[in-house]
């Protein structure tokens, strides 16, 4: 059995939606079993079928809008998020799924479950929609605003790994985040970074790709350092907010615009579950003890149930456990 | 008579489209006349009506995918674009519209052009569409890959009064383009920029915004680096495009959305023209002895036209010249 750890109470929508979809996942996934970590009272009044779920109690949530996150996580070890990230570390679960507070669950990542023995930065990896279906992984989107360019082959190493097991893609390519695609484009931090991928033999390297080709890469897996990768994430966000608000303006704006609408329902809404975060899973922090997901705090079950299956599918697919056995053959890059 | 000089050879559909968004400006603009850059053959083959359009024979044309730009533009004093570029410097025209290579045209301000005296670093400015209309200014989009934070002072300001003039906004908001919210957040850099932000009178600084307000900042101008700023410009291009793609595979993959469609088809036209680079104009470059507007390379007459358009505006709001009288008083700050 799988054991899930679940931060109930982390959520716009927690912890219902993500009882929720914590029972969707029980009777969807087979070889599972979930540890739901938060107020034993309030979770007792939303899970109505306890099948493979395990309900530890912690009487402390870490508040989505918390003004001083890490602090939050460091004082309270009684937190649901806390809880739940604690338990890794101690083998009591093989991973993590928490929709809370971002920034708390990032340092309470780090602090409480910490890195991967010989894994020298860890990386955010949200997946991104690709316009003829498919996925891309992007990162690092926020775990490391400056990172020395030789650690990024680590996690890009991570993210041709986990594109290959969660993707089947026997061969996937790395693309860096740039300005422009000639070599000897961007900072001189991104030509280093350059120089370095086009010399490894750890993955195929394709190259730069600027983000106008961010949702129809040439490449599997887009990288850069934790600020570039977190400010295309929230770019794509921005226009694809932005772009759905101003077509919803034009369409009601006149009848043949709201009649059309109508018609054409279930093309807009296959366009909005493909540009959906619910459907796609959440972001995985590369390069920890063990997987921790973070999955959207707007999940409804619906997403929080996809959060519990990525999870489940890294486990199951042993992606952690794969850059760990690398990491154990290179024991030369293995301290710091 | 504002004297505009046009590069009428660079561009996608270059020179017939560059010579009717021309011809169509001298039409619409009571208080313009043209300097036409380009092979005087191939122009006279489109150029039907040369009321207050003078053609400048330019036999060299740099084309849209020179490998080498910069070389190319140092090379060809010849060339239409340079020759456009140098009109400039010897006030033979007031203003620079071009649609050629972007690289080659940056390279070519900045070597034939020059910047304005006291001027530390020019900025590249696209104007962004919102969705509820009108227009946010981003800068810096490529001149500077890195620059130091105090220079960055100068360039809010010019898009501050270019907010004013050309969008007649009493007093534009600046947002400093950043991973979250609060203070303290981003690289040591956007740290820095902060601070010496908050303390200006320059303009007014309403602090981080993350880009996933990008298509609705709570701010008129939204500033970063050259490397970070050009990140956003090509995400929100990349989103954009891979959203539009996603929206017409749905749309055309059932009869109802095919349907649907053609009944909206007049919500569509207006999404689109919202999004339109062809309809917000081109980029201006901040901080040069006199405008250069870059026009996109697929411009078609009516995009092309609105270059124009926005060139002649900028000298008649007298952008630039007010930031220049600025530096006069602040000649302490005036020399490098």
């Amino acid at each position: 059995m799988i054991k899930i750890g679940v931060d109930a109470m982390g959520g716009d929508f927690a912890p219902k939606e993500q009882i929720l979809g914590a029972m969707m996942a029980i009777k969807k996934i087979d070889d599972i079993e979930i540890n739901l970590y938060g107020d034993q009272d309030i979770i007792s009044k939303y899970l109505t079928d306890s099948t493979r779920i395990n309900v530890i109690d912690a009487k402390y949530v870490i508040p989505m809008g918390e003004k001083n996150p890490i602090q939050a996580i460091k004082t309270h070890k009684d937190s649901s998020m806390a809880m739940a990230l604690s338990s890794l570390r101690n083998d009591e679960n093989d991973a993590v799924v928490s929709s809370g507070a971002t920034q708390a669950l990032i340092a309470g990542a780090h602090i409480l479950v910490r890195r991967m023995k010989g894994f020298k930065r860890t990386a955010i990896a949200p997946i991104l929609p690709r316009v003829n279906g498919g996925s891309t992984i992007l990162l690092d989107a926020g775990a490391n605003l400056s990172i020395k360019p030789e650690y990024m082959l680590q996690q890009a190493y991570f993210a041709k790994i986990y594109a290959q097991k969660m993707f089947k893609i026997d061969n996937p390519k790395v693309g860096l985040i740039n300005i422009g695609t000639e070599d000897g484009k961007g900072r001189e931090f991104d030509q280093e970074v350059f120089h370095l991928f086009k010399e490894t033999d750890l993955f195929e390297f394709f190259g730069n790709v600027e983000p106008k080709e961010v949702l129809d890469p040439p490449c599997d897996i887009l990288i850069s350092d934790g600020f570039t990768a977190n400010i295309v994430m929230k770019s794509v966000e921005g226009a694809v907010k932005g772009m759905s608000k101003m077509l919803k303006k034009h369409l009601t704006s006149n009848i043949f615009g709201k009649l059309g609408a109508l018609l054409a329902r279930k093309s807009l809404k296959n366009l909005k579950t493909d540009l959906s975060a619910e459907e796609i899973g959440g972001a995985v922090i590369f390069g920890l003890y063990k997987p921790v997901i973070k999955a959207q705090g707007a999940s409804k079950s619906y997403g929080f149930y996809n959060g519990i299956r990525q999870a489940a599918n890294v486990v199951r697919e042993g992606v952690f456990k794969t850059v760990e056995d690398y990491l154990e053959t290179q024991k030369d890059l293995g301290d710091e």
